[in-house]
């Protein structure tokens, strides 16, 4: 099996190392032989190439197997609106070349960090949800400019009912395999592609008898999901309400540093931390690196059908968290210090 | 001064005639004279005039001091996504037509309810965030529609600088009378309109010298909300982006069923919960009215700069609180059976 690691900026260098390294054990352990290679993307590539996603990277994604992510960005970007060239172009081109439609999202707690969650344990306990973000569509992908001499700005949002239902049935075989309850979230009741999403959800539904489904708005999710996390199994959205609502999930699982994430499609798979570059911590050797690990572990599973050795790194993180050791976004008040360990301690 | 009653659909007819109790109340005692007025919106405009928002009610409304308003929405429509005629239709109009540009919701905790929520006391303590939503532009009135025989639906999402502007402004404003603290969210990683909307922000920072600003990705923001709201003072967000946000951060103040809101712009300014017509409990008699009552101390303090009379309203809330009574949403396992009141009493 041949793996692209590429890291992209800030953390996305540090965690993406570990996780690349826990790969090479997995292979060691199972007798696997897994070659790698990696490649530039985001503001290391704008300043080594002025491309965000170059060519030769896009050509190594697609002759790979599968792809270990990190993060792209970069503050000096975020506070210059006007830059014709952006870190995140690169992530989002990347995303439509390999027709990755379906970013898949597990947001579980890991039972030793109950605590490590500003939602009352009580609440949190036994949540456990998988949410399919729709990745290739959406307000990320619409026509957008300015008009008036750039006196208006806009976006436009599409759906096409084709890219509805491939997500939609992703989404349906995973309830069947699960507590079989699926919410399909939406804007039905002012958006258009809200409506259409609603419509295919709806037709699809009944391909799934054995799955109970409930729609709700994004609003009344964003609230439901931090007052009764418990309540939902899959979730299906679109990309803008899911880049919204798996974020703030990330606090059922404790912190943005423990949620891995898989995008797959036509062809390649990439799997990467739902964290992003996280300037204000780079080069300090503090970044949490689960995220990469468990994102590794999808990879295994999902591209390489490898269930075993995924469990494998599960279980690992699992353990390593038993005996108490933290990073220093999951640490608390009660973590002694000398459990407090930094990103490759940690991996 | 002349109010006009706007109940709308489900609970909205419940809690408004507790608000527009509470508005009797304070006529009484500070020798106000106080007419009134009602007027239809929404499901129940539809079923007797074919309308959302018929002519006559936007002249009431257009024609009052103030609007007391209740809620819209009825799950029919919402689950029929090819409904042409929809009660939402009514709230946006009366929103574009009165020139609501600015939705203001105020979330803030009555210390008697830190254990309602479902996020940990220690976390809560002390949060007190006051949103500005723009509330007339952005994806909720782009264009809209269908393409390729129905298949593809579009929604277009606009900002003209003037928009940003104003809103902007106002939240500055705001922010100067409280902790000088302003969070600008935006999605300027992806999106040309909050490009747009963060370049105006910046432009007008420059006239808040004594203003903090920082600006965040609504993902990132989603999460810090739950992770740490005492870090918000004033948060300054687009249309749907303040929907999304406000909803979840109604768990900070321990329910939706305690948060109010206020829409001003040009004209007539409008008053209401930030909850939705709650079909499922409507005509049960057990919807908190807590919303619809702080709605109407925004109204007195806002439309009326009665801060007195505003405060009056408040510290009653509190008082009642304080003495242990509870409607069922905002009751915990230590609240006492006689202690659960039904909507009118607790008015
Ligand atoms: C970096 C950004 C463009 C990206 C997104 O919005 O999709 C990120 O937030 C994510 O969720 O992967
Ligand atoms: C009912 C709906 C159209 C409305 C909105 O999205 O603005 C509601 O959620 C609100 O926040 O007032």
């Amino acid at each position: 099996k041949h793996i692209l690691i590429v890291p992209g900026d800030g953390i996305g260098q540090e965690v993406t190392a570990v996780g690349k390294k826990v790969l090479n054990k997995i292979a060691a352990k199972y007798s696997h032989t897994f070659t790698y290679d990696d490649a530039l993307i985001g503001h290391i590539a704008i300043e080594a190439t002025g491309n965000p996603l170059p060519d030769e990277s896009l050509e190594k994604m697609r002759n790979s197997d599968a792809v270990l992510f990190g993060a792209v960005g970069h503050p000096k970007y975020d506070n210059d609106p006007s830059a014709k060239v952006r870190p995140e172009q690169g992530l989002l081109k990347m995303r439509k070349e390999l027709g990755l439609y379906a970013n898949i999202r597990p947001i579980k707690l890991f039972d030793e960090l109950l605590g490590a969650s500003s939602i009352k344990p009580e609440i949190l306990k036994g949540a456990d949800i998988l949410f399919f973000r729709e990745l290739t569509g959406d307000i990320y992908f619409g026509e957008k400019g300015r008009k008036n001499n750039g006196d208006t700005a806009f976006d436009v949002a599409e759906y096409s009912r084709y890219e509805v239902e491939r997500i939609a049935r992703k989404a349906f075989d995973a309830a069947k395999t699960r507590r079989k309850k699926l919410c399909s979230v939406d804007k039905a009741n002012v958006l258009e592609t809200s409506r259409l999403w609603r419509d295919v959800v709806q037709k699809v539904a009944l391909e799934y008898p054995d799955v109970a489904v409930e729609y709700q708005f994004v609003d009344s999710t964003a609230m439901l999901l931090i007052k009764d996390p418990t309540r939902f199994d899959v979730v299906v959205t679109a990309n803008l309400f899911g880049d919204i609502l798996t974020d703030e999930a990330s606090q059922i699982a404790g912190s943005m540093g423990m949620l891995a994430s898989a995008s797959i499609g036509d062809g390649t798979g990439v799997y990467e931390p739902i964290h992003g570059s996280a300037h204000d911590i780079t080069g300090k050797g503090v970044a949490n690196p689960l995220a990469s690990i468990l994102s590794a572990a999808l990879l295994l599973d999902i591209s390489f059908g490898m269930k075993e050795e995924s469990e494998t790194v599960i279980n690992a993180v699992d353990k390593v968290l038993k005996a108490g050791y933290r990073t220093r976004d999951i640490a608390d008040s009660t973590t002694p210090a000398d459990k407090i360990l930094g990103t490759e301690r940690m991996g």
